[in-house]
């Protein structure tokens, strides 16, 4: 079976997070993903010794070359691989790829047909562009830190890296409709995602609290619910950790007030609708959490699971890290690394039933695939290569001929 | 310059959030979008009084149509629009749509150029599936809850609806690489994303962090960096507020001990790599947090920026609101809703060169478009209309007569 992006080449200088999750999502549609590392590898190679999990996590699927961008020859090398490329992804920092003279003007006269997708902190223009941007910045000052923890604690972080994930999967949506735009013009042109600007929209319930007190801050909620809209919607302690409960619907309520054995506040006016419980949020997260204090998380999910009221169990890391669901699902897959031995990455989010994602290869070690791409692509004979080479342009895998 | 997904009508089903902004991006990138409703509107209508804040902000650019799916002639209807759609999208519970009698199969069959997209807690398969789902409880099964917050304090839950707005991007990047395909096959095909699929990519440093340890669980890190690899990495805090400050590169650490006036921290063997930092977290802590403490944070901010240091304040949901970076860069835009008055919605993060968003039109209110949707793609005239209407079959809207 064809896959959805088959026959496209990708070149990726995508690093850390942001760039390389935006192109393993297009390699696991089919696309021939070149991942282009410097000679020493990409930032993320250096994170702890030896390749980090991270980076084995992201970068599944693609072949890997290691090529000297900074030095003339390493440039050209990189402007015939633009010629036959469809799609390239980066996410350097603001001006290193005009700086490099790779930016898109450039390359959109050398292949008008190139989709360029730069995935940036701030975005290419307006007052912070060039400032330095990681997911930690981002969350500071797009409004993460600020909706996120308890109002008698300082802001916090999510401890997912949510900006850089959120930034490359718009990235990755901005470089399929461009690719579908292509087919009807012919042409390429330039995609462009902020951090910046995808993180606003998430804070939907926190703005739409603010606008509706005409304006008024509201303080951290902790687990409650960002715009105080919806009631029981909390975090309660458990005997052996802690369970999440909420309710959207009246009738999720009354068979919560089953369970607890509350039935004579099934006619209470305090907790008739939503409204009325918002109003009662204190009063109404006291009585889940007396009778969920004292019980162990699995079988409070267990009658909640029979009485249908929206809950789960707070999962600990290794708790998702042999999730049995994300591991039925194909989500945690568990591969054979050449060097690392076994070990588990994620399969796709995003499921097209006509583009199956069957195997999952591991991520390529620094220039595995130099030699070949350089072959294939654009025919480099032995001579070329070992020129390449001595001259510190290309790094080809030792590793791989031990 | 024509859109990059002009031509193209999609049948919009979604709720609150994941559904409602996937099909968003669709408009904004051109895509007529139909936002079908039930007659008393979609569940977040009713989250406060009159329409609430939150809709407003994530179903610009569509129009609305009111249809009861439940009756028979309602369904009817419904399948006719399903005929002339290339693309459907719905996030409503696991079966709802097959209880309907409008599920994947049948649709298909109806129109098989059709694109199905859903967006799932936990997916169509898995021993979760069935379970109900909200951002809340994939928040807490996903690990989001157990990487947030401080080791001191109980988990606590991002503030953004990180879940709906993940799932509901890798819905969009689905959708389009389908309709890529479609190009190629002439086939419809279903996309389907779980939000708690889309969740694990996004605990990388804390799964690397996990596995780099042999499995072993770390606390919560609080500001720190996820897997603790990078330091100084932390929230700070000033005589008006926080700021976020990192250094992922050794010469801004030494750019920061210039800023600071501890220059003898230079040739420090504690802190002379990432490596050796990360090992001295506290210790780099203990000395940033003497610096910034007592100075204001916008001065921090000003002598960062000359220095090249990442950073960020820590922005208050109404400086968020207000950013003058996000306003210039038409991510946060004024219109004037009938109704509402003036009001802040937002723009696209996914920016193609060739598909600019120029106008933002508002929500439509429920009903606001079913006579004119109806007249013009199924042909329906007054009397037809009328008898829909007059049998509560579809709503149009009053409120536009007046």
């Amino acid at each position: 079976m064809k896959k959805a992006l088959e026959d496209l080449i990708v070149l990726d200088l995508g690093q850390i997070y942001n760039g390389p999750y935006c192109s393993l999502m297009l390699a696991f549609q089919g696309a021939k993903v070149i991942k282009v590392e410097p000679l020493n590898g990409e930032n993320l190679r250096v994170r702890r010794k030896g390749d980090c999990h991270e980076l084995l996590m992201l970068n599944s699927n693609k072949l890997g070359i290691s090529l000297d961008l900074k030095s003339p020859e390493g440039k050209a090398v990189f402007l015939e691989l633009v010629k036959k490329a469809d799609v390239l992804v980066e996410n350097f920092s603001l001006g290193a790829m005009d700086r490099l003279g790779l930016g898109y003007d450039v390359l959109n006269k050398i292949n008008p047909q190139l989709i360029y997708a730069t995935g940036k902190g701030y975005g290419l223009d307006g007052p912070y562009a060039d400032r330095p941007a990681m997911d930690l910045t981002i969350q500071a000052m797009g409004g993460v830190m600020a909706t996120t923890g308890f109002a008698d604690k300082p802001p916090v972080k999510a401890g997912p890296a949510l900006c850089d994930f959120l930034g490359g999967i718009h990235l990755f949506g901005g470089i399929t409709t461009a690719l579908y735009q292509r087919e009807k013009t012919g042409k390429g042109q330039l995609v462009e995602v902020s951090m910046h600007d995808a993180i606003y929209p998430t804070l939907a319930s926190a703005l739409g609290a603010y606008y509706s007190q005409g304006g008024k801050v509201s303080q951290r909620t902790g687990n409650q619910h960002s715009g105080m809209a919806t009631a029981p919607y909390n975090v309660y302690p458990t005997e052996d950790g802690y369970i999440a409960i909420l309710c959207v619907a009246d009738r999720q309520w009354q068979s919560l007030l089953r369970v607890m054995k509350k039935e004579e506040l099934l006619e209470d006016e305090r907790f008739q609708t939503n409204i009325d419980r918002s109003a009662n949020t204190y009063l109404v997260d006291e009585i889940v959490t007396s009778w969920t204090s004292g019980k162990k998380k699995m079988d409070i999910a267990d009658m909640l699971i029979k009485a249908n009221v929206p809950h789960a169990p707070v999962q600990s890391i290794d708790e998702v890290a042999e999730d049995p669901h994300l591991k039925q699902r194909g989500m945690i897959r568990e591969i054979v690394h050449p060097k690392e031995g076994k070990i588990k990455v994620p399969g796709s989010p995003i499921r097209l039933s006509d583009s199956v994602l069957e195997d999952v290869i591991p991520a390529p070690m620094i220039g595995q695939h130099t030699d070949q791409v350089l072959q294939e692509l654009l025919g480099f004979n032995e001579e070329k290569l070992n020129h390449l080479r001595d001259n510190n342009i290309i790094r080809s895998i030792e590793t791989m001929k031990q």
